[in-house]
């Protein structure tokens, strides 16, 4: 049997690449880093506007049980953020606000779960964010041990301990350990060849011209027509 | 074939009962009766920050079919929540800004439907509380009757009429009417527990030391390594 | 092969009519218009609160390619919606900031895609309202030409270029430009009435009563009993 | 908190009106009995051509545990059927070959599963029906006690311990242990009637026809043309 | 509103046509109409190996309400398919042995259906071929008209009466009345294409050569390396 | 942006162990490397009864893009399976009959794709097994590079190019290259193990008493009661 294992140390990405990966946001990093690392559309913000980056402490628990989370807590450096994956799809409420106050604690900054969370309007109230699967109330036990800080799949990402997780209203997206000051460089690039985009694009200068996607899409056999009228459907 | 059926009595838990549920609400009260009486995770509120708590005014209604809607609203007591099972899953937008008039008008508190809801930005507007498996504009028939006041599975929970129903941000959950008093003590037991448990773990303590589970996790096989690369994966 | 077409002129409703159908909303006019044109119920607003109606300037693209929409914007008049649709389901994330920018300087109102959008928190802040199936980062590249301004099914409903979309926090509902007077006129007819009723309703009077419903629920089989044990559940 | 129960006693309807609801299968039961009794449609066969009939011995579990399926089949009869409820969704392999051997020398004519099952290869090579909501292989911990023969909603359906399940390739419906016998009569009229329509719709006769349908739909509002070309599509 | 309609004469593609896009099945048809007119992919078969063609008499239901079918079977001629959509989503069993009875009384081939059916061991005895969304027992009502013979949207595709519907083991595809024969020759076209890349391919030779994608791959970015070792992850 | 890359040499696990693998199944390896390796459930195979495994050649793919499927055949070993990842959800049918002949060509066993499949008839006629999210025949292009040969994620599970896949009616699960051979060794002794079980459970004794649970479920708080009428619900 595979063994339940608590990992104590794991690397840290360096705070500053951290700090900025969270200024910057899922979808910039995402796209910095080759469109790679979301996890899936069904994770949402239990409530709008946070924006979070921090160290991946990772937890592998089973359904309808959240023993883990106890062991992961007194393993968190502050800045951390909480990644739950689980063994089988589940959506039972496997943190509440005592478990946030626990992890406020401890320095830990918000929650990554595949699963459920309760207590949702104290966690807002108490502004620890959570992206999750679902809200639920339902209650979890404390029976079968799981792991902490191994390598896991959580929400269709693969993760490992100590990358680096950004979360926002868009989602979550998990930027590997070792690659986190190359993506920051690459995300730092794409935001200034944004920012002049953004100016001629605000101007009203179109996309087809700034792109130069006029003749690529002639040749890929995009045909203009004045009405719908004029159209022959089938190509030769 | 079955009848359909309107029940003009039914039996009620306590107002007093009935309003300490809500102000402890679904996570608290759920754990406090054992872990049961909750709805699926689908069932959300229309905008959040709503808490409610009320006797059950069940309605079993076909899919597209709002018409026992018309006929709960007359069996209401003031304080009463409508509860709208179907008898087979839909979307439909059962009901909307004008059955919320005529609910307010009768001293209804809210509405949990396993089915659509529309008007939602007045229904925001007026307050009136909504959780729904759905939000959607379809219209309805009034053409084959239900029932009112029989017992319903409504998103996966039994409920009688005048089980007590509290809901909030993170969903629905019913609680026996003749087990209402009971639940409340166990659940302000459960309160006071937490408080003491609260404070603790806001100053630091951990779960682990505050409820013993050290050597239970030991006991059930975690191993603790320094580094990931100490680890043998497999159990002999 | 079908080919791809991008159709330059489409014929739009009057802008008054455009007008008072985004004045009434999604719930009013579906019903108005005898309970068709919504799209399904998987279609959200990115944030609540937004209410606009203009001319569907239709996309059909396909997963994971966000090509059409830069065709599109060129095409585009003040007022217009863009509409997208999929070739197969998908939810990436095929539009963001920079296309809101390139939206909002063109005079496009909005968006209604049945596929994922971006950079969300921006979007709200710009005040550009999305309806669409999924919140999600991923992104998409520009390589397969679809079409613009043909007849599409985007989420469950059949639009042509064009057509007048109304878009709330009910969802999304799609009016023929050649119905849109009349279901101007017979939206209008359905609130004078929905006025009445609503005073009715909220004065207490009973939906049985003031729709006559009594005695066509008793022929329709409804039996009234003070009592569930007074209940005999069969039928002869 | 709520007990976890072992009831070793229940009642069960007779064996002949067991054995006539298994022969006349789902569909009619559940029309018999006034259209109720259904479980979701999710709930499949894991190989077609199975019908059964027998009293539910019901098992509440919850996600990833199966333990009390063990304890159940020790107050199994012969004929009884296991029907498995989970605390929450779940759709872990709850069940396979040992467990159907188990449940085969004690006379268990199948499974009901509101989760998942596997080894259904072998399932299907020793003959033990299973309709489950998943087929996964995802094995189960014996660690958090439910509780055997107390009613409970599996997928969709109340059920009391004793109810009669009827199983075949349409999914899983529940008849009342004290109203199998109506039903059964009811069912029997049933066939009857189906058997006479059967025989003049063979002979071509139209349902508009035999009941008496046109005049009803006529007055419900239903127009004929002879061309799509010849429709005013809104009436006045 | 939206009157309820029932077309009688609709016009129908050529038998020849119909029966070579039978022959051909659903994946070439789709291919050579260029890759559009096909149904969402949870439409499925309800027994596996039936491939059939024919002219689609279309049918809009509201969710739980069959009643049109009856009015469509005296409309259909020999060789059409029903093609049943729901103005909501819905999987109630619309659909059974008596309803298959009269349709093969009256020649039709199949059902196409975006809800539910049942009877399906009856209906494969028959040799009845359904493609549904939904496995179902739930019975439905007769009471609120839908129409017959209009443009529907069934499983988000697009179909006017008399286009043809093909399906088989893959799913559901239409085929515009209009472009029925273009689409066969293109298919016939294809098909012969297919003969050959098929024997080249059979022989072991590759698509990478057959179809000349090396450099296309190559231009594109495609790198190849003999061990993931070589392997620079990140672009200049 | 990060590199499109085929890798063309991997390691793989030895013949014997993969064959040994394949001999057991999905239930028995996943229990016996410590229930992990499995896919998501909705993984099913297109017909019931093959079982295979096989050393996994990895591609990651783009959503409705199939072109790496051709680079990845070249690169494949006899014996090797197809594991196709997505950068989204997606279910085109990105596979056929005629990759299909191309993979049997160059010995490849069968494909596990977390999209669609088409020529599903033809695939079962062929004997090529497929396991898939799901059955749709749409059209993909070749237009975006993903890669081949390096570590996904495949429905939920973490797979190394190499990595032994074991896919039967179960599903589909993954063991490591490198722990091939352990986990044939724990699965071996699980399987003598199993036996006994399986003759003592078949001879009637019961799991309670094979397994020593009766003590452990005591304590565990499970009581039992000759009636549901004794019963006392809540714990002191």
């Amino acid at each position: 049997m595979k063994r339940s294992v608590a990992v104590r140390n794991i690397h840290r990405a360096s705070t500053d690449s951290i700090k900025e990966l969270g200024r910057m946001g899922v979808a910039t990093v995402h796209e910095a880093q080759g469109r790679i690392g979301l996890m899936k559309p069904y994770m949402r913000p239990i409530y709008p506007g946070a924006r979070i980056a921090g160290s991946a402490l990772t937890i592998l628990a089973h359904p309808g049980d959240n023993w883990m989370l106890h062991v992961a807590i007194e393993l968190a450096k502050p800045g951390d953020i909480l990644v739950v994956a689980q063994s089988a799809d589940n959506t039972d409420g496997m943190f509440g606000d005592l478990l946030a106050e626990s992890s406020m604690a401890h320095g830990i900054q918000g929650l990554v779960i595949d699963a459920g969370v309760r207590d949702t309007a104290d966690l807002k109230a108490m502004g620890f964010p959570v992206w999750s699967r679902a809200v639920h109330a339902k209650g979890t036990v404390k029976a079968t041990p799981g792991s902490v800080n191994i390598p896991v799949v959580c929400a269709g990402a693969y993760i490992n301990p100590g990358d680096v997780i950004v979360a926002d209203d868009d989602g979550v997206c998990v930027v590997r350990r070792q690659e986190a000051d190359t993506v920051v460089k690459l995300a730092q690039k794409r935001e200034e060849n944004e920012e002049t985009k953004r100016k001629r694009l605000k101007a009203g200068e179109l996309g087809l011209d700034i792109y130069n996607m006029r003749q690529r899409l002639d040749e890929a056999g995009l045909i203009y027509v004045d009405s719908i009228d004029d159209l022959d459907t089938f190509n030769d």
